[in-house]
Order: C-alpha cells, then structure tokens, then sequence
C-alpha cells in the first residue's frame, strides 16, 4: 500500500475549499487525488451550484480522478479531503479502493459548521424501520431472481 | 410524510435492472423516484461503462430526479430500488431527503451476486485507523479555520 503523505496536497484541498467559499460556489469542502506524488484531480463540492446532493468534494474527486485514469479503481492513489469523510463519500470511497484518505478537519468540526455527518452516522446503526427515512423491504421472489440472471449472464463485467 | 407504496413501481425497477444484466450496460441494479404517483426518474448501474465508481443506481436516479426538480432535495418522492442500498447510497438518500425508500432483494440476495456490501457496513464501525482503506486526520489547524470562514460568509447557501 502506498499510504505516503505530502503535507503540500492537505493544504492545497484546504485552499480550493476556502476558494469555493469565497466564490459562493459550494459547500467548505474539497478534496484531491495524488498519484505518483502528482496530483490528477481536484474538486470542490457542487451540491447546492449543481442541484446534485451527491455532490460532495469527494465524489466528484472519484468521479474525475476515475475519468482520467479510464478505470473504475483509483488502485495507488492517494486522496486528500479537507474535512472527515461523510458516510456517503466513505461508502463511494470504498467502491473506489483509493490506497489511503488524509484529512484535516474533523466531522466535529463541520458540525461546528453546520454540517451533521454524525446523523447519518447513527440512523445507519438503526433498525430500518425505525430510520428518520424508513427503509421498508417489500421480499417480492422477482427480486432475488435478478441476481440469479446476472450469476447466468455471459456478458457482464464484474466490479 | 408520503409513504403509499405501489408495487408497480418495484417491479419497473427489477425490470430495468434486468435489461441491464441483458443489455450488458452494468450492474444488476436499478431505481426509480416517483412523485405525486408518476416516475420522475429512472437510473440503471452504471459503475463499469461510465468508470464511475459511484455510478449506482439510486445515486444516478437522485442525480437525475434532482435535475428535473431543480433542487437538490427530494422532498414528497419515493425511491424505489431493485435491492437494498449500499452504505454510499444510503448515505446519498439521507442527503437527498425522499419520503421513503422501498427495496426488493435484500444485501444477502446482492451477496449471492458477488455483491459484498456488508463489508463496507462493517469498515464503517471500524476504528478509522483499522480500517482496511486507513482514514488518517493529519489535525491541521488550518482544517478547522475553513468552517469558521464558512461560518462568516454572507454569501452561502446552505443545505
């Protein structure tokens, strides 16, 4: 695993997210991704500009930094975010399988900012049912099949 | 809150996710977001044709209702997706804010597709150090400081 940490790549995610302040862009967020001690992408979040919740620096940083490298894995990259990931960009971070993630601020520190990360955090610990948003399963048999059409598939590329 | 359920709508999105699986566009997954009883959106997997990690398909379908609504909220819709979330989507739906969600195949049945999204559940409640992605907080003053500007800022929005 390639878990080196440059101090300069922390600083500049911390930088473009006061420039997103500044420009009345976005949220205080931004993150980027290095790669042999260069930097392939960088991004800001575009949440409230885009009319995209999942637009968080993070997510878009994958969504670039994927995009340069033609590949759905950022396999020996380095993200650098300047605040804790929320549990979507951790999950999207997951999927992604970055070698390491450097932050600065704490998900305290955003609550200090009005951002309540640690509120997802603890409705997915809840039993679905008793979530703020009810996730409700309905088991119809059609469901499961799907998985038993794409085990049987030929085509597919797995991910 | 607006939690009528109508089994239509399941079936629209297995039905989706298995043209997926025929087509070869992706994964076995799909999603649909409905309002006042008629779909607004529709969104299949995505991840390996877009190199798009976070390319599933409630995150797609919350880009597109969003896009359509002109708001980064779903307020008074209802997802409808072909199997359970993933901690990234879920994570995307509490940030997206729709009524209710309603799911088909359950992890386990995505599980049997080779679809492991119960180890990213179990990373989460790890110590962010033993993580097998590690989440390293390098304390930087500086990290902190972007949300006391944001805090001072006249022009945000928030969200």
């Amino acid at each position: 695993m390639n878990d080196v940490y440059n101090e300069q790549f922390l600083y500049r995610a911390i930088e473009l997210a006061n420039n997103n302040i500044k420009n009345g862009t976005g949220g205080p967020f931004a993150a980027v991704v290095v790669k042999n001690g260069e930097i392939i992408a960088e991004s800001v979040n575009t949440v409230a500009c885009d009319n995209d919740p999942t637009a968080h620096a993070e997510v878009n940083v994958i969504r670039e930094a994927c995009k340069k490298m033609k590949d759905f894995q950022l396999t020996g990259c380095q993200m650098y975010t300047s605040c804790e990931p929320c549990p979507m960009c951790l999950g999207a971070i997951y999927w992604a399988r970055p070698d390491v993630v450097f932050f600065a601020a704490s998900q305290k520190d955003a609550a200090f900012g009005g951002f309540d990360d640690e509120f997802i955090y603890t409705e997915i610990e809840k039993p679905k049912m008793e979530r703020t948003i009810p996730f409700i399963q309905k088991p119809i048999p059609e469901g499961r099949k799907v998985f038993e059409n794409w085990n049987n598939a030929d085509n597919k590329t797995r991910y």
